[in-house]
């Protein structure tokens, strides 16, 4: 999750913030990672968007770069719990083959409602719910927000821009901003009862040795097949040596963030989630 | 160009020599920038493969990491103009959509052989002759020798291994150390009269303002389309205002590292080339 498009957004939003301001609400925006984008990383320390668990942002010994921006951005946008933000829109880019992908972290009226309006009008988007925990325990930058959601684009190589990507982070966003600005006034038009997507289950790891070196790599089949499903004794890896391993999972799995570029730290190969419908709350 | 791939079939390589050696030549591998891998980068300072001019290498004062490696390099395997190498096969990756593609610096019998009897045996192998100047004014890791050539395989994130990527070297690399062995023993089979191929032109600059600042961007239509032709009147940037840039050059050209990560500290948009039928040298 580079963030090359979701700076280059923010940059050109900053200097047009009518674009992104609507009557009922007010928007500004936040660089979130400068010295990752100076220095043309995806960040120093650590990855910024796992540092906002109450706990860690109580933690002063927690003291390196992003984990202090995480402390500066909590008191900026927060605090975490009793913010003085509504609600925190996210810009995301990934390696992985995601297209234009909308993360929501509740199954509430307020997001589902959200999903089922930007379906409507973004052929190509998708929805991921992430909502296996509570805002609370979420370790995301946009938790720290009473709503938060994560728009995430790609396959986008670090350092990149492609204006394909950069338009799909654009259009959704602006989506999201006219989907608020209906709902604050209670004029958001019919929608359907249920909406298509998807609902994290698990990370899977990189193939390991004992001593936790990677000896394996996704397997081709797998390789930009972002949300393409994946049953049991479908090959996942291919080991350096050349052996095939197939996954041995018990349900239909929908892969995403496969083969993403800052995943690698962690020996991370991909998620998995189901597919699933979702219930529109009104 | 991400040295990704490249390490990986060198130090899997360094452990199964017998893969790559051949009765008629000894090989040896050689891991050229350690320290951009170890940091995940493509170089601390400067782009190593652009260090290997004579004048460059003979001067003292240029000390930082690659240009110290380029000294060490040299030694090891040149000195340029008398080395005691015949031929460096350098192994690189983009994240342009290029393909595997072989890079030729010389319009020999060597290379033109090698040409045809690549592309006779891969059938997706982009041959691209960069034979603009002579290997002493080179200034690629590969001019050192008094034979040099490039594998180019793309697209892969910087940081990522794509299996399809990795394949497609390791499959180009041994058709070349077989050719190598033909070629050495006189056997080289039967090969075509031409080969199609590609020739360096020239290097496009991403659109700037008066400050250097970069305003625009690759456009979408060009994204991804290495080698697909390009001519007078399409658009080949869109700047962040959204105006088209439309391509007035007078041949048909055919870009390629189309929007190359490592090419963004010097504002490059991608290289052009014209096609060619390149007449094989018997």
């Amino acid at each position: 999750m580079a963030t090359n498009s979701a700076d280059l957004s923010s940059k050109k939003w900053e200097q047009s913030l009518g674009t992104i301001s609507r009557p009922s609400f007010e928007t500004e925006t936040l660089f979130a990672n400068p010295n990752a984008f100076r220095d043309n990383k995806r960040y120093l320390d650590c990855d910024l968007n796992r540092q906002f668990v109450p706990a860690d942002l109580a933690n002063p010994a927690l003291a390196n770069y992003e984990q202090s921006r995480a402390k500066a951005i909590n008191l900026q946008l927060g605090p975490k719990g009793d913010a003085r933000t509504d609600l925190v829109i996210d810009l995301h880019n990934t390696t992985s083959n995601m297209g234009p992908t909308l993360i929501l972290l509740k199954n509430d009226a307020f997001n589902t409602q959200l999903a089922a309006y930007v379906a409507e009008r973004m052929d190509n988007a998708v929805i991921l719910f992430e909502d296996h925990c509570s805002m609370e325990e979420h370790y995301f930058l946009c938790s720290i927000a009473e709503q938060g959601i994560i728009i995430e684009v790609g396959p986008q190589s670090q350092s990149v821009v492609r204006q394909d990507v950069l338009e799909w982070m654009e259009t959704m966003t602006l989506h999201i901003l006219d989907f608020v600005e209906l709902y604050n006034n209670g004029d958001v038009p019919p929608l359907p009862d249920t909406v298509s997507a998807y609902r994290y289950v698990e990370t899977l790891k990189l193939p390991e040795d004992e001593n936790g070196e990677r000896i394996g790599m996704v397997h081709k089949n797998v390789q930009d097949a972002d949300f393409k499903p994946l049953i049991k004794g479908d090959p996942i890896y291919t080991l350096f040596d050349g052996t095939e391993i197939l996954w041995q999972g018990d349900y239909e799995a929908y892969p995403h963030f496969i083969n993403e570029a800052a995943y690698y730290d962690n020996n991370l190969a991909m998620s998995l989630g189901k597919k699933v419908d979702i219930q529109v709350i009104k």
